[in-house]
């Protein structure tokens, strides 16, 4: 790995934001995110995350969250399956509103990185218009970094991204039958 | 921001420990690691991360790391190109020290989740042998999560591991000259 080591001290260059998406059916897109929250928290930077079908679930994610400055989470949705053949009227109401709260959050310029978590599902589902999705990053500023997460992300996202990562499920333990684990899957 | 709801106060069922690899080219495999420990952290878990080839780096992550209770974080290696086909003896040295550290760590019983950062690399980098870090996951405790990142992971370690990701890169902003950004990449 080798990366810059003069720019420490020197004032900060304006970052570029770009769109990230990771996708795919293995483990690691949700991880990722909060990896990289972690890392711009460390940074100084403004994280503003957006849960948009983990409804209250208790991740342990959030309770580390919760004690860090400069982070802001919501959460929507529901736990219950969600019949991609038939969403449900609250599912695409819990849906909207995650879009609503992630689009005034976008364009608020108080954030420095966006996380729309399981957003791209959302879309696969029928929850959100994809239109509304593309739209969302059109009209981010040019500073803020965006990260979609989810299986199925739509192509038309992926196209529009500038770094697109597909976690790929080699190995899974769930295939094994081995549930969800706390502390672990969440 | 709404948390769990039943099974804070009931005792905590014994979680059995799996090998995690994140291979693969494309972004994530050391965020999605973090993320895993930012979780872990949050149901009171203790993690172990040891970084093999990333030197005294200034990551962002290091720094929230260092905020949170319950995370013990050694860093080894050179940010120096490793040379796959001469490895210098210092960088021999320096994973090995890692592989020692996490050794100590793996074995010592304090730990519920240790990450083994960048040790694919190092091994398919000739660093360290194979045969010792099979032996590292074999006398791992049962109750112990082990986590390990980096790229070209051997076929041994997948075969091994309960849970293997690969992050597929499908896009980078690397390929387009966008070199890596303080509080995103680092």
């Amino acid at each position: 790995m080798t990366q810059a080591r003069t720019e420490h001290s020197s004032p900060e260059p304006p970052v570029k934001g770009l769109v990230q998406v990771f996708t795919g059916d293995g483990k690691g897109k949700t991880t990722a995110a909060l990896g990289a929250v972690m890392r711009a928290l460390g940074q100084g930077r403004r994280v503003f995350i957006v849960f948009f079908m983990k409804g209250d679930y208790p991740y342990g994610e959030r309770r580390i969250l919760a004690q860090l400055p400069n982070v802001a989470l919501v959460s929507f949705g529901s736990l219950d399956f969600v019949d991609p053949a038939g969403a449900r009227p609250q599912d695409k109401e819990q849906a909207r509103q995650a879009l609503a709260a992630a689009r005034e959050a976008v364009l608020g310029g108080s954030y420095d990185l966006a996380v729309l978590d399981e957003i791209n599902v959302a879309v696969a589902f029928g929850l959100i218009p994809l239109e509304e999705v593309l739209k969302l990053i059109k009209d981010k500023p040019p500073g803020l970094e965006l990260i979609l997460t989810g299986r199925k992300a739509h192509p038309e996202l992926v196209k529009v991204a500038d770094l697109v990562t597909e976690c790929l499920k080699i190995k899974h333990p769930y295939d094994k039958g081995i549930g969800a684990r706390r502390g672990i899957e969440y």
